[in-house]
């Protein structure tokens, strides 16, 4: 079949909206109308070249929602006419990983994902008779799409799909870093650093599940507004004071309990760390670091209580785990709405990039 | 009242064996008859002037049993005659840290004992009219010494003093990492980096709580039989593998479950770090680091799912845990008989130092 897509044919270039060639689903696999998706920092790390293991020509987009239109043969646990959000990190239930309970981060196909390929070892899409590499699995800047059953999660019907699709990446690894990783309990003190898309939904999941003191850090003072909106209680932009650290544990009675890094900047881990409290402060590396940049501490930080981990996807289980946070927007307990800042048709998805370089958008959407 | 006490009259000098005054008791102390007392690296590295908080003249020494042969007013948790183990980490239960229920760090007395004072802020020792620094708020390396009585643990009497001193720190910071930091689950797998007397210690808190693959990594062969004789089941020696941390994955089927630097080598830690299993792989810092060394790695590392922490005292609430650490001795489910590699009467206690320097002890205790 034809499907309209955006293709990304090498680094540093727009998008083209061009018609590829899409095969349908082989055994085990699907076919999904998506019917929205966002535009996430992550596709532009990729487009703008910055990643050493990015691939050309592809099909970028990996936070979508869409209906499972066809099934391949064996496919059991979708059906035709199924609401279903592509999911990045799949969750076989069979693995290594996901049998361990200590892990969402299943490695069933993970050496093919990585290649821009399909399980199976081949693409699905072609443009000119040249294949087109699939993106982190998902490849939802395509009207139609491929992927594994393992890596759709069913969704209820009645969530619209321009917010639905947030589901797919920003909410889930912002919310999730508080339920799954940080594992955040009610009366906790934190600290977010870094108010765009991820660090709101942070927020956000702070508040669901009763944090008392809120710390929202960003050099930018217009974000103040937004952290307040989804539940901040507090804002420092460290512009406006000499040592960060040294006021974030004033400001939090000792150091946070709990302090989550949204920048991708390792100076800023770092600060994350220390601002956390003595004896138990727990503190959640969520953004992704450029190639090549490292962390650092003195072990006295760790000997003395602190721990540093990290979040991927929010350590949420895909199947298992996302379509509970599309309930808890649905039910009214997180937001996604006044997050979803600008919506284009796909014609106008280099748009959505340009807003995000230029720090204007929270979520860019793309409704097909 | 008069004692006799091995003096730290200068960094980098032996301890000089004299007789000092010794103040009794004041209301919440106790004053302790030290039966035995362990030698450990940290009096070394503090007499070694390589601690910037070092104070001198002071009274080293912090691995001891003893008596309680008097109390001050207001002592209702022991008596006289009671044995007991000095903590250098007390437990006051009624500080922020110890009703966290998350950390054993106490900080009620932290401020005082950090300048080598009582928590009233006075010494009790003294020489020739001039005050001597209580060391680690312990001071074993003295006959007889008053400790608050937060700071005493007491145990069964019918547990040997040379070695249910080893208790005071070694034992339980090595066996305590694994119970109480990393909450090691049957059948993990681990690495142990290092295996002086912290490192068989990890191994046999290990063994106890039936990990399966036990590595232990040293430079020096000779620890191999030592690690064995402890429940270790795999031995690495750094120098014969081209890459230590791809070894030990590869050993591991994917990297362990668990791994503790015992070591204070920042790149080492590095090493354990690395060498944890993707997804959920936790690492423990147990080593003290050279002032002003840091430990790094790529973030990536942590978002994938490893998690660096530390572990001080083994994470041991001081009164609560070590008698119990001194029962599993007593019950054979650890062993410390073996360990205690050498033992003399204070006057040889600098031979301690010594062996401890040339790597041929795990643990001299003095005996008094």
């Amino acid at each position: 079949m034809k499907t309209r897509a955006a293709v990304a044919f090498e680094a540093k270039r727009p998008l083209e909206i061009v018609e590829v060639d899409l095969e349908g689903p082989r055994a085990g696999e699907v076919l999904i109308e998506i019917k929205a998706t966002g535009i996430c920092h992550t596709d532009a790390y990729t487009l703008d070249g910055l990643d050493s293991e990015g691939l050309f020509p592809s099909i970028l987009g990996h936070e979508g929602a869409g209906v499972v239109v066809e099934v391949g043969p064996g496919v059991t646990s979708v059906a035709v006419g199924d609401h279903v959000i592509p999911l990045y990190t799949p969750e076989c239930r069979q693995c290594k990983s996901c049998l361990s309970r200590k892990t969402n981060l299943c490695t069933s196909i993970r050496a093919t994902q990585g290649k821009g390929l399909m399980p199976d070892g081949t693409s699905r899409f072609s443009y000119k008779g040249q294949a087109i590499a699939h993106y982190m699995g998902c490849s939802t800047f395509s009207n139609y799409t491929v992927l594994p059953e393992i890596a759709v999660a069913k969704i209820r019907k009645d969530a619209p799909f321009d917010k639905a699709c947030y589901v797919g990446c920003g909410v889930t690894t912002g919310v999730g870093a508080v339920v799954n990783t940080a594992k955040v309990e009610p009366g906790a003190n934190a600290v977010v650093f870094g108010l765009g898309g991820i660090g709101l939904n942070v927020i956000q999941g702070l508040k669901m599940v009763g944090a008392d003191m809120i710390v929202g850090v960003d050099l930018n003072p217009d974000k103040e507004e937004w952290g307040r909106r989804f539940g901040m209680t507090h804002f420092v932009n460290p512009k406006e004071v000499s040592d960060v650290v040294a006021h974030l544990v004033e400001l939090t009675g000792g150091g946070a309990d709990y302090t989550f890094d949204c920048t991708g900047n390792t100076v800023v881990m770092r600060q994350a760390l220390e601002a956390c409290h003595r004896g138990w402060g727990e503190s959640i590396v969520i953004g992704v670091a450029e190639a090549g940049k490292e962390i650092a501490t003195r072990p006295f930080q760790l000997v003395t209580g602190r721990v540093w981990r990290g979040s991927a996807f929010g350590g949420a289980r895909g199947r298992t785990d996302t379509p509970r946070i599309v309930d808890w927007y649905m039910d009214g307990k997180i937001e996604i709405d006044p997050m979803i800042t600008h919506t284009f048709p796909l014609e106008d998805i280099n748009k959505a990039f340009d807003l995000m370089h230029a720090g204007e958008s929270i979520r860019s959407v793309v409704v097909f």
